[in-house]
């Protein structure tokens, strides 16, 4: 153990897992965080256009309190989609009998469920599991890294951030904890990921006004990140405000709430990619000189789902015509004459040529890192875009093709 | 060698391959094919906003002649793609060189190239090469396979398509030759892959006509094909069409003719499948009950690019909730209370849920075929798409990540 001291927890939650069987695997795979006062609450969902029974009540009910939440409920191993009537059913029941546990209505009660796709959610296991969650919570830091834990599926990683800041005396503090590790290519609409994202703080604030915040976080953060481009059915992020540290959102302390709360979000995002199914290299790509913002953004996403783009990375393969041409098919027009292409600060393309510079074995070297950027000048305007990808690789397909009847 | 007679080759064509030792192998990689009266030419090529430089020069060259053809000069090896002006300059060389040879204007030679992109291509090889392919023309069966054994690349299989139909007592050939097997997402555009296919035939026809036969064969075959999705900056389909038959394209002999041309089509975008880097799986996607045909092909290429569909195919794992994410992330508005989902002809997911008859083991049997059909419908429509795809290996992992300074 590190003697550094831990960071301070926002006030108001308490935590807690415990382990329903739900997970083959035997491990925590039911996770509880409590505001018992009752946290504001903003949220973003998957775009997918198959949702989760999760996703429809967890909406619903934000909706039915105005953005209210007293509990949020989550189950790992099973995602509780294309489950039909049965699904809604089964998770609203979950809701009843956690709401029943802490005294309040049902639809402030948050369900989130991460796992495989189609299979009926034992709900008799996650119902039976709440008292020993409850008698589990805490508000110590080992209590939010068990809750950070239980929501895990194939990570390899526990993924949380921490971040403190003071205002007239008063410190505010925010926790977020993340889950990935495939199915990753988030598209996040305002109240609509399998990657979830809870975030905790103690600043008070309505819910409207963390919707506007965590849209504005959301966008270049978890938005901009892809391991393989499969948008889940049950993504989300979910932001709860419990109003203890006696700190109000308005102007005065806004921009440090903003900038920390960014700064978690990068930080989530970055270790989703990071902790990716068999991922080897985490790749930055920073897209410029487009005409719009959009159009750096399909570039950038066309580069970051290449399968030959990805697969070159994972040997440290300066192939860069894969890269360009990846661009070339991302429905945006431009003329390769105005391009230039960077890997790791080196130069590659230049100009609709290879670059003069060009030195094969310095970009093979500088691509054995773990983490570079590859930087793309379209040359056509002002607008840019960046986005965190990774290579793919054996294990990539090991982890996602293993399978026995 | 098998008793079967080999089928007729279209009259007033020649064939021949040499080695330039562009290929580091040392195998054929100039593949040249001759009409000396000069044949009607119809062509389609790639999307890409990154083009090639004998795409540049091949389109040029179609424009300048109306559409005349005496000679294809193709080298395998290297794209001469992102060569800026010296790679336009090397392939207009090339074809001044193959016109000095053949007596004819040089914007009737047709080039292509593939291999890697942003290299110089070495010119001077590939003019040395011209005369020893001259010297090897022939109109065999066994020069035609010479043709489309030196196009390959990383193709392990020959792709090569037979079609012969009588009209009033004439015979009218077709033939046809392509290659794969990486960077397949072809996106085909009229006059505009490192998807090449050559198609000859006898039949006598304007280029205008010729144009128009072959988009309506290519958008069904070679436009519904994808291994990784990674559009090339050379993909190009030629038909050449001799005239030497001495049948007139005309309302009596058309539709024989576009039914031929469909099916070398289809036949040989089955072959590049199936030949794909690492394919172990040939799934086609039948998706019916859409609204509009755009829909359809929305949610086929989303199926068909998923890593996770394609890593799940590859052993069997009937993990259809990973395939209705990927319809519900592909742009296309649904309710998944209306979808059927059939794979191998057994249903796996029936208007919302799970089928009441899903059997994970009989539908696993299923995917243990080489070649099966996943069958999604809407239900919203009328409008349907066809599209062939195949799965994603560690092999196509290994092709395309093997790197070595």
């Amino acid at each position: 153990m590190s003697d550094t001291p831990k960071p301070a927890l926002p006030l108001g939650f308490r935590w807690a897992s415990t382990t329903a069987h739900i997970k083959a695997s035997g491990k925590p795979d039911v996770a509880l965080a409590v505001c018992e006062s009752g946290a504001t609450a903003a949220a973003m969902f998957t775009r997918n256009q198959v949702v989760a029974a999760p996703v429809t009540i967890g909406r619903k009910h934000l909706a039915a309190t105005g953005g209210k939440v007293t509990a949020v409920l989550v189950n790992a191993g099973n995602a509780n989609c294309a489950t039909g009537p049965s699904g809604i059913d089964a998770c609203q029941k979950s809701c009843i009998a956690a709401a029943n546990e802490f005294g309040c209505v049902f639809d402030e009660i948050f369900p989130s469920s991460t796992g495989i796709i189609g299979v009926p959610l034992p709900v008799e296991k996650l119902i039976a599991a709440i008292p020993s969650a409850k008698a589990a919570l805490g508000s110590s830091q080992t209590h939010a890294e068990a809750f950070a834990t239980a929501i895990l599926t194939t990570d390899t990683k526990l993924k949380v951030a921490h971040e403190s800041f003071e205002i007239s005396g008063k410190q505010v503090n925010l926790f977020g904890c993340a889950k990935g590790a495939g199915m990753i290519g988030p598209q996040l609409g305002p109240p609509h990921a399998t990657m979830l994202v809870y975030l905790f703080t103690d600043l008070a604030a309505c819910s409207e006004h963390l919707q506007a915040m965590l849209e504005k976080a959301v966008d270049p953060s978890f938005n901009a990140i892809s391991i393989d481009g499969d948008t889940s059915t049950n993504d989300t992020v979910l932001l709860l405000a419990s109003g203890q540290s006696g700190v109000t959102a308005q102007s005065t302390t806004v921009p440090a709430f903003e900038a920390a709360l960014r700064r978690i979000c990068d930080s989530l995002a970055h270790a989703i990619i990071d902790d990716g199914e068999g991922v080897t290299h985490v790749v930055t790509l920073e897209i410029t000189g487009a005409k719009t913002e959009a159009d750096a953004k399909l570039i950038a996403r066309s580069i970051a789902h290449s399968p030959l783009c990805k697969t070159a990375w994972s040997s440290g393969d300066p192939n860069w015509g894969r890269i360009l041409a990846a661009a070339g098919y991302a429905g945006v027009a431009f003329d390769p004459a105005n391009v230039t292409i960077d890997i790791g600060g080196l130069r590659v393309f230049d100009h609709g040529t290879r670059s003069a510079s060009y030195d094969e074995a310095a970009t093979h070297t500088a691509m054995l890192a773990r983490e570079y950027t590859i930087a793309l000048d379209l040359g056509e305007g002002e607008a840019r875009a960046r986005f965190l990808t990774c290579d793919l690789t054996k294990e990539y397909v090991s982890i996602n093709a293993d399978y026995s009847t």
